[in-house]
């Protein structure tokens, strides 16, 4: 099984969904592939010259509102021509004033492609009204003019360490960064979620750019801001900006086999099936054990008279958002993700020479 | 030094307050005194016959919520004469409903002789009409009518173990109630703090008793329910209880040296003089160490931009409430407690015979 990158040339027509990757999706098969050589060429993409780095999407989630509010003090461009241009951006500055989530309904639902053309009326809520101000900003989704990367800062009360969460699984810019994270953060757990919607449907912000992803940090309660939750988040937008400047600069990364997390489904809370009131907690061996293996039989939830219920499902997957706050509402317990492998390319800036 | 409590009749009078109390300042005192027969002669109280057990009075502390939910589908009085009238109340209903801690102003701040006094009107606040309604349901406050223990049920972002958090350090009854959880629940730190107000400007919901505390447990986001925590408060209710009924059945409790923490000031975050915005988070040598004390020259704040300001205090104080998120629209990034001791008599319920 050879497999060549072919594409050496960035079309901004072509989607990165179209781009060809090679995902091994099973022990079996990586044994099975072992053997095999992979030949991978080098993808030139474009420089990466305009970053939105967003906090207070959520406007109880507070270190990246702190974050946000540092940077809009320094300058917008740091030294050097290979630096991106930095906006950043409190995404909801009326949630951010009250501290809540969202005044009338969740902003970080408001980025589809519908919702982003709804007519705005005086009735309209103010989170819709806010994504179209934030479209016209940063993007428009999908389009040429969009910023080359969206940064979006998120906390979790889940004990999720960082996670970078985005709709596509090759995007490389998106990758390479994770990887770069990994790397150079060995202290703190860092992973790569996929949530495979399509770019239509993305209803979250870091979709209006032409890459893009969620930086969620946990585990911190909401409207607090925790010291060793800050250094992870300020160290990840630190090392973002740093992989950014670095490719700009015509640093070559290599390929790589990374570890991706899937979104499968979600899981609710066992409920009073006449008054809608959960009936459970997290059961203590899954609270804080994000992203470790669930299988048949291992205990989900703890009701409230004390009994334990346990996971059905016949295929071990990964949980994760393990008892966030902001999802009781959603009727969302915690998410279940496969792990799959994902082979990323080397990837460089295109040139002159190489268009 | 002979200490005898003469105290044998309760006289609803009498203030609490008012009881002989010996404490013992620091440890020089202790010294000089550890050698004196301490005799205390047994205090008589009435029966502990209606309590009221309460939740969500901030409407997004879920374990409190839940826990008086379970209550009220279960029935008001368990078998036996000396099991007390069990009222389970949802203090802020609306609140609640929003998972918000309030709607128009903190209800935990309305019970003051004042608040409750105030001409209500259509403009006036949700919580402070609710305040009134429950001061007729469960006071009114200082009167004969009151009930006999109004148990509050609060969780904290704190790392505060479970508090019971009372405006008496002379309450027999509360203190004992509290050195029996320490001694039933030796797996959790358990602690009795003293707010030094006067009843009329005791503004919590506890107040509103003849006997009454705040039971805090944490840590714990708000808007959620750990199983842990939701294990810590059952079994702290259960014991509030079960201490009740053994009183009322004519148990005697002995007399007992506690320590308890009187609160002594708070502390805000550092702030931007112009914004008012803050500029530092909890330094992490603080963050999660509630009740350990601080020495001049610990590190109480790590400033965004990487500063570490210091404890300047002269004297070593206990701090609590260390970043508590409800708590930043309040200016308190913590609260500083003095440690001292206290002697609590030996106690049994008042009979006839000793009437």
């Amino acid at each position: 099984m050879l497999i060549i990158f072919t594409v050496q040339h960035y079309d901004a027509s072509v989607s990165l969904q179209e781009l060809s990757m090679v995902t091994v999706a099973d022990q079996e098969e990586e044994r099975r592939s072992s053997h095999l050589i992979y030949k991978m060429e080098v993808v030139s993409l474009p420089a990466v010259s305009r970053v939105a780095i967003c906090g207070g999407t959520h406007g109880n989630e507070m270190t990246g509102v702190f974050l946000v509010k540092e940077l809009q003090k320094r300058k917008r461009k740091e030294e050097g021509a290979e630096a991106p241009d930095i906006l950043p951006v409190i995404s909801n500055p009326r949630a951010v004033q009250r501290c809540q989530r969202y005044i009338e309904t969740d902003l970080n639902r408001c980025f589809t492609t519908a919702t982003l053309s709804v007519p705005v009326s005086d009735g309209t809520p103010y989170e819709i009204q806010r994504a179209q101000e934030l479209n016209v900003f940063l993007g428009p989704k999908g389009s040429v003019k969009s910023v080359d990367l969206v940064c979006d800062l998120h906390n979790t009360t889940a004990n999720m360490g960082l996670c970078l969460i985005s709709y596509s699984e090759c995007d490389w810019i998106s990758l390479h960064i994770c990887r770069h994270l990994q790397k150079e953060m060995p202290s703190v757990p860092v992973r790569y979620i996929h949530y495979d919607v399509p770019l239509s449907e993305a209803y979250s912000l870091e979709s209006v750019g032409k890459h893009g992803f969620a930086m969620e940090v946990g585990p911190q309660p909401h409207g607090v801001v925790r010291a060793d939750v800050w250094g992870t988040m300020t160290e990840g937008v630190r090392l973002v900006l740093d992989w950014i400047k670095r490719f700009n600069s015509g640093v070559q990364f290599d390929d790589k086999v990374m570890e991706i997390y899937t979104l499968v489904k979600t899981i609710d809370y066992p409920r009073d099936p006449e008054t809608q009131m959960i009936t459970a907690t997290i059961h203590p061996q899954l609270q804080d054990h994000d992203f470790c293996l669930l299988h048949q039989g291992d205990p989900l939830f703890l009701t409230f008279s004390g009994n334990t219920e346990y996971y059905r499902g016949e295929e071990p997957l990964y949980p994760f958002f393990v008892n966030e706050s902001a999802y009781y509402e959603k009727g969302i317990a915690f998410l279940l993700a496969r792990k799959k492998k994902v082979n990323i390319p080397s990837v460089r800036v295109m040139t002159r020479e190489s268009v």
